[in-house]
C-alpha cells in the first residue's frame, strides 16, 4: 500500500512517512487530530497535518524537555505543563517522587481524549494521583497565577494556529509571574536550520531573554522534526543549566533514560556557531 | 517546475528536495555522478543516487571530520584524506599553516573535475601546493604506506558499492600502521538512528576498536543525512579526543567556524543512552 | 494534510491522489481493502493497493461493461457477474426490466460487506431481488454451469492475486460451456499503453480468441485507470457486437446514462492502429 | 536515481514521471522550456513545467490533430500552423503530398531551437521546403491574413500564459477571415474530466460555436495529458467533419498511422453523454 504522510519542511523540502493505516481521523474545535501506523515510526499524531510525536522518537524529545531543567532544580515539586496533552512530558515528570502536584493545561480536550485511546506509551501516566488536567487555554491559565511554580514546561505546537499565544512576551511575562522566585521555564523552541523555522525561533528567543533574567537555548537530535535539529529554551530567575546541573544527585534517582544522560545535558547547550550568532542577533546588550 | 530529488531514507522514509536544475550528470568508470541546483540547498552532488553534499549544510560534515582530529593533534604535519574528491575536508585542512603536506586519494577521477567545476565551494582548494591528489584506491594506497601519517581522515560514502572497502578490518589496519605512533584516524560512521544505518555503524565501530588503543564516536548535526545525526569514529595511537584536547591552542589558530567550537568539541562526545548501547554492543571486553 | 494515496502505473510512472481520510482498512482472507475520502474524486477502493473504483468515475467502467452486451443481446434474461463485488455492474444491470435474474459470484464476502457500507453509489442495488450473491471461487462456479447464461461479465481484478483464474483458458472455456447458444462474454481487459498491462492485455486476448468464435475489444476513457486508456473484451457465440446492435431498441429503453450511448458503442469498438496490432499479434490464422 | 518530474493535474491529483537526466533547461523570452530523459516516456518537453509531449506518445496527440481535418478537406493546399513549434503537427503535414505551403507560427525561437536539437522525432521536418517558420504572436499573424488558408490547427499550450491569446473570440473571428471559404480550423482543446479543465474547455467551444458554422468536439486516449481523455474541437464553414469525410480517399494516400485509421475518426466525434452535456451546456439555440 503506497500511503504516504508528507510534511513540507520548507516549501521546498519534503518529509515523507510511509503509512499503514489512519488509525484516527477528526477535527476538534480547535484543530485536526490525526493518528497513523506506519512501519518505521509505529504510531504518530498529526495535528492540522503537522508531525507532532512518534513512538520511536518522541523519547527524545520528552527526556530534553523534563529532565533537562529537573536536573537543574533541586526540589522542584510543583510543575506546571502548557500543552502536551500527549502526555509524554508528565510521564516523564511522574518518574521524579519529589514531584507533588503537576498542572497539564491542554486547550484541546479531544488531544487527550485520542491519545488515551491511540499513544498509551505517551499517555499512560496522565492518571498519576499528582496530575490534574485543565482544559484551558494555556495563556489565560497562567495569567492568574503568581509565585506557584517550580518548573513551567511550555510543550506547545508551532507559533501558528492554537499555539501561538505561547510564542507572545506577554505569555512569558505571566510564566515569570507564576512561578516561584527560584522557578524555571523550558520551552520547545523550533528549529535553527531552515530560515522560517529560524525568524520563529529567534522571535521566541528575543522574548524570553526580555522575561527572564537566565535565557539559554539547548538542543537535541529529533530525527521527525524539520532539520532533525531541534532547539529547546531554558529560562530561569535564578539557576544556571549548566553551573548548577548536580550530575550525582541526578543519576542517584536511578532513573534509567535513553537519550538523556549528565554529559548530554552539557553537551546539549553546546551550540554551533551559526546557532548561537542567530540568538546573539536577538540579544540586544549582550 | 515540479521536480524533485528523493532519497529513500529507509524502505519507509523518503527525503525530498525540490530541484530547479540538473547541473551535471555523468557514469564514469565507478559510479553515477550528478549535480543539481535547488532552491533550499544549492547546488548539490550525489553519487549513484545518494546525497553526498549541499552547499548549504556541507560546511557543518567538513568542520567536524577536520577540526576535532585537529584539535587534537598538537603538531599534524602530515595528513591523508581517502576519498573526499569533493574537496571540502581538504578546504578547511589546507586553513592550518602547520600542515606541510595533504595526500587526498580519490578512486573516482571524475569525482574531482566535476567538484572543480561545479562546487568550487567545496573543490577551490584543490590547487593548495601541499595537496597531492591521488587517483587510486584508498584501500590499495594505505596498504603501502607505514609510519608516516599524522592523521588520517577517512571522508568515505555508504559501506557499499565503490566505498565498500574503506569499511573493512583490512583497511582499518593498514590505516594504523600507516600511521606515526601518535597519529589519529577518523571516519564518517553512518547514522545510528534507522537500523540499517545502526548496524553498519556498529559493524565499523567493532573493526575500529579492534584495530586502535583508543576509540571513541562523535556525533553532529547534519540535516541532509538520513535521520539529521551523524557519526564519526575518533580512532587514536595515543591522543584521547577530549582529555587531550587543548581549547585554547585550537583558539589562537583564529579559524573563523560556522558550526565547530570548543564547547561543541567536548559536546560531540557526549552521545545519547541509545547510540552509546549501540556501540557497547559490539566492545566486547569494555 | 499531506497523505496521498499512490499508485505505481509502471516502475516509473506515479499517480496520486490525495486523501482526506482512510476510512476503512481491513485483511480479509483474500486480500488488504481499504476505503479512501478524496477530495477529487470522492471515495474510493482499492484492494491490496490498487485502485478499483472511485466515486466519481466508476459509472464509465460500470456503464460500459454493462450496456454494451446488453444492447447486443435483445433478450437476456439470466446474468452471472463474476468479482465486482463492489455492486457497480449489479446496479447497471438491475436497470434492465428483461433480466430475470443476476448471480453475483464473489470470492471476498468482506469486500460485498464493505461496499454495501461505505459505497452505497455502487453496492446499493445488492438487495435487488432478483440478485443472487455467491460467495465463490469465480472459477469453480462456472464450472459447475452449463447452457445457462445469456450474458457472463467477468469483472476481475488485475491479472495476478485473487484474480489470476479469471484470465486463464480453462475459465474463458468454462463460460463458454455455461453460456445458451446465443450468449455473451465481456471482460475487463486490461489496458494498451504500458508494456506490462499490454502483454496481459494480449495474454487474455489470445484465450478468448481460442475459446470463442466472436471476439472483439472495446475501450474506454477511464482517467483513474493505467494510462486512462482501459480495455474490455467482447466474446460471443452468435452475436457481432456491432453488427448485431440494435441502436433504436436500446434508446427504446430509456435509460439514463452519463457515459454509454450508440454512437459509443459503436466509436468503443474503433480501435487505434497501435491497439488493433497487438491484437492481431496474438490472433492467429487472422 | 530517484528524480521525478510531477505535475499536478489538479491540486489533489499528481501524475510523477520518473526522470533519468534534465537534457535542457532554459529560459526564454516567453517561458522555461526544459528537456528531460525519462525510462518509460523517452524524451519529453516541458514549457513552464507543464507536459507537452513525450517521446512515447506524441503520436497520438499529432495524428490526430492532422489526419482528422486532412481527411475531410478534399483539396487542402495552404496550411497555417500556430503554436507547435515542436514541429509534431508539422511533420504530419508533410507527408500529404498535396500540401504546398505550411505557414509555422511559433512565438517562442527557443522552443523551436530546442526541439530541433533534442526531438529530431517531431521536429524533424521542419525543414521541408515547403514549411514557413514565422516567430511571431499568433494572434497577431493571424489577424492580417484573409482568405488565404485550407485549414488552420491551433496546436496551443494551456490557456494561460504565452498560449492564453490562441483561445479569445477575437482569435477565433480572426481565423475564420483568414480561412477560404471552404477552410476548417481544428484546436487542441483540453480535457472534459477534472472541472478546471472541463471550464476552459467550455469556454473554448462556447466561442468557436459563435464564430463557426460547423462546430464539432473529438476526442483521443493520451495518456500523458490530465485524465488521459483529452479533445480537440472540429471548427468549419463547409466541411462536416463525419459527414463529409472520405474514408477510402484517404485509404488511398497509403499514409501508414499508428493512431488514426478511418474507423477512429468517426468513432473520435462519438462522445460521452456527460461530455455532450458540457458542450451543450455553451451552445444556445441548439
Amino acid at each position: 500500500m503506497e500511503l504516504w504522510f508528507t510534511e513540507k519542511h520548507t516549501e521546498h523540502v519534503k518529509f515523507s512517512i510511509q503509512v499503514d493505516k489512519q488509525l484516527y481521523s477528526g477535527q476538534s474545535e480547535f484543530q485536526r487530530i490525526d493518528i497513523f501506523d506506519s512501519p518505521e515510526f509505529g504510531k504518530f499524531l498529526t495535528l492540522d497535518g503537522y508531525m507532532m510525536l512518534t513512538e520511536k522518537d518522541e523519547f527524545i524529545y520528552h527526556e530534553m524537555i523534563v529532565h533537562v531543567p529537573m536536573a537543574v532544580h533541586p526540589l522542584a515539586k510543583r510543575v506546571l505543563v502548557i500543552g502536551g496533552g500527549d502526555g509524554g512530558a508528565v510521564r516523564e515528570l511522574t518518574r521524579y517522587l519529589g514531584i507533588e502536584r503537576i498542572d497539564l493545561v491542554e486547550i484541546d480536550r479531544q488531544v487527550v481524549d485520542v491519545c488515551r485511546k491511540y499513544l498509551p506509551q505517551t499517555a499512560g501516566r496522565l492518571d498519576d494521583p499528582r496530575v490534574s488536567i485543565h482544559y484551558e487555554d494555556g495563556l489565560k491559565f497562567v495569567r492568574a497565577e503568581e509565585n506557584v511554580y517550580d518548573l513551567i514546561i511550555v510543550d506547545s505546537t508551532d507559533p501558528f494556529g492554537p499555539g501561538e499565544g505561547l510564542f507572545t512576551k506577554e505569555f512569558y511575562g505571566n510564566c515569570f509571574k507564576a512561578l516561584k522566585e527560584d522557578g524555571l521555564m523550558v520551552n520547545q523552541q523550533e528549529s535553527p536550520f531552515y530560515p522560517v523555522d529560524a525568524i520563529a525561533m529567534q522571535r521566541a528567543h528575543k522574548r524570553i531573554v526580555d522575561s527572564f533574567p537566565v535565557s539559554r537555548v539547548y538542543q537535541a537530535h529529533i530525527p521527525t522534526y524539520p532539520s532533525g535539529h531541534w532547539l529547546f529554551g531554558f529560562a530561569s530567575k535564578k539557576y544556571h543549566p549548566t553551573e548548577d546541573f548536580d550530575a550525582s544527585a541526578w543519576m542517584k534517582l536511578g532513573l534509567k533514560t535513553r537519550y538523556y544522560n549528565p554529559k548530554i545535558h552539557i553537551g546539549a547547550f553546546a551550540l554551533p556557531n551559526y546557532v548561537k550568532t542567530l540568538l546573539e542577533e536577538v540579544e540586544p546588550g549582550r
